[in-house]
């Protein structure tokens, strides 16, 4: 076995030197990793400083870990080169399925069998990019968030042919790594943050069309609205909240579907008794023995804290 | 003319002592006010004053204004009592046309014809609520987001009978008392941002149903992910942020909608040239003359200590 223990990993080599590739990077950097980043565009060099340049900062004030250093990452744009050492690696490579899968095939060529590879893919399956990869067992996604030097997600799932112990490992190297790794149940196309993402564009993007707002309205109505209380709470356990004592099952029985349906161009799906039960069992181990009052007052901790900020931020206080 | 410059405003009366009716009631005492709160039920007033007393310690610590007290509200059953010295009322009662269609005509009943009455109403539109009204010219629509004290967004937009002066009034109102106005063009279901939240919120419900995710990871992928960049930006701004040099038309060109049409449950609409630009110099106007990179340093900076604050929160750092 290859694979080393997450705690062990020493040298991470990140495939693609654009703004995810290179974000990556820099939030490895910054944990004190060895990095190599490799591109087949030799001017991608240089944007990768830059980014590495303009994210450091940012990661100082987060904090740096001991002995991390700008000065540890190497550019290659040779891909045996870039992977022959890796404990692990990271592919942020372009969104093509004909380009993924010769990346995939070329690095299986070049590495021990056991390493972890993950893929930042946004739009392709696991599935899809490993079909025709002779190791594909150690292939997982690991899906960030821009910029990826600071957001803490990275959903994880395997492909059909990935062993659930890459996935495991993956989210315990991610884990180490300051990541806040989110173990999927199922492949599913957007993963799940963006495909709530899309389907609230989608929305705007019809609203924009009729004349119902403009960007900049539906931009102010994010930032000075909900945005805030979505970096705290999700909407699960938001709507837990608003459903006062009765929590998500009062919620879910009292907003009946007929009656937001013309609020979006994406009708409700049946609400239906077993769904309820799911979203509230769900709710409850969400709240675990937290009040709703207690909860209340750490919502509003946090919105203080960022609203305060904000302001800071934008000149406003 | 018995509406007042809206400096000069002094007594708020709030309609309905529910959570958003009494928080309201707390951000107007917060910022100075004499408030009345009416309610039919003679119950309301102990709920009142928790809310109130719970909501307090959040507006301390974002400044109290001058002469604000707690003790400045005073709690009525009697519409006619509560109304007749208003400078202004802000509405919340109960999410039924006919109740509300009652409390406006006894409210028109007991006022002088040009106090400006705003609805927090979500679900019901200003022109409908006006509909049988006799005097409907100084009636908005004055939608706030959970909790009212805490966060800035109101949406304004007149009924079909709604002079304009009202609306202008009403936005210059908000604005003084400490609130961000968005003036909306037209009426919509759902005014603006609700909208974007039902279509998000309806494809959660189809992923947890289709056990595509759990709702645990439904909120993991909310604030570790997307949330906290919700609270510094919009979608369009971020969106004209990821198409890099190019800005929103190359992101609206790049991003072919056949490509994210399984992400979700709601397809996009046709993206014709006409609304590349109608997006485009929206985005441009958002961004004004602060460069690309200005922007990417902004909306780190802000990420950085939201996060910093968050993780103090939860106890992570």
């Amino acid at each position: 076995m290859n694979r080393p223990d997450p705690k062990d990993v020493r040298n991470i080599t990140c495939i693609g030197g654009g703004v995810i590739g290179a974000g990556w990077a820099a939030g490895f950097l910054a944990k004190g990793y060895d990095v190599v980043v490799q591109d087949i565009n030799p001017d991608a060099e240089g944007q990768m400083r830059r980014i590495i340049d303009s994210a450091w900062p940012s990661l100082e004030a987060m904090g740096l870990s001991e002995g991390a250093s700008r000065d540890r990452v190497r550019f290659t744009t040779d891909l045996a080169d870039a992977v022959g050492d890796a404990d692990f690696v990271q592919e942020s490579g372009p969104e093509r399925m004909d380009i993924k899968q010769d990346i995939y095939a070329a690095m299986d060529a070049a590495m021990p069998n056991d390493v972890v590879i993950a893929s930042s893919t946004s739009g392709l399956l696991m599935s899809d990019i490993q079909a025709k990869s002779k190791n594909p067992s150690r292939m997982v996604l690991g899906h960030p968030f821009n910029p990826p030097y600071l957001m803490p997600l990275v959903e994880v799932v395997g492909g059909k042919k990935t062993d659930t112990s890459a996935v495991d490992w993956a989210c315990d190297f991610y884990r180490v790594a300051g990541k806040h790794a989110l173990k999927m149940d199922r492949e599913v196309l957007g993963h799940i943050a963006d495909r709530l993402q899309q389907a609230m564009w989608n929305e705007i993007v019809y609203m924009v069309d009729a004349d119902e707002a403009t960007p900049e309205q539906i931009d102010e109505s994010i930032i000075y609205g909900f945005g805030p209380r979505l970096a705290i709470m999700g909407y699960c356990l938001l709507f837990h909240l608003a459903g006062g004592e009765g929590g998500m099952r009062h919620f879910m029985k009292h907003f009946d579907p007929s009656v937001s349906d013309d609020w979006t161009r994406l009708p409700s799906p049946p609400i239906t008794d077993d769904l309820i039960e799911k979203f509230a069992a769900g709710a409850e181990r969400l709240q675990g023995d937290r009040s709703v009052e207690e909860l209340q007052i750490q919502r509003d901790e946090a919105l203080v804290g960022f609203l305060q900020h904000f302001n800071k931020v934008t000149g406003k206080g």
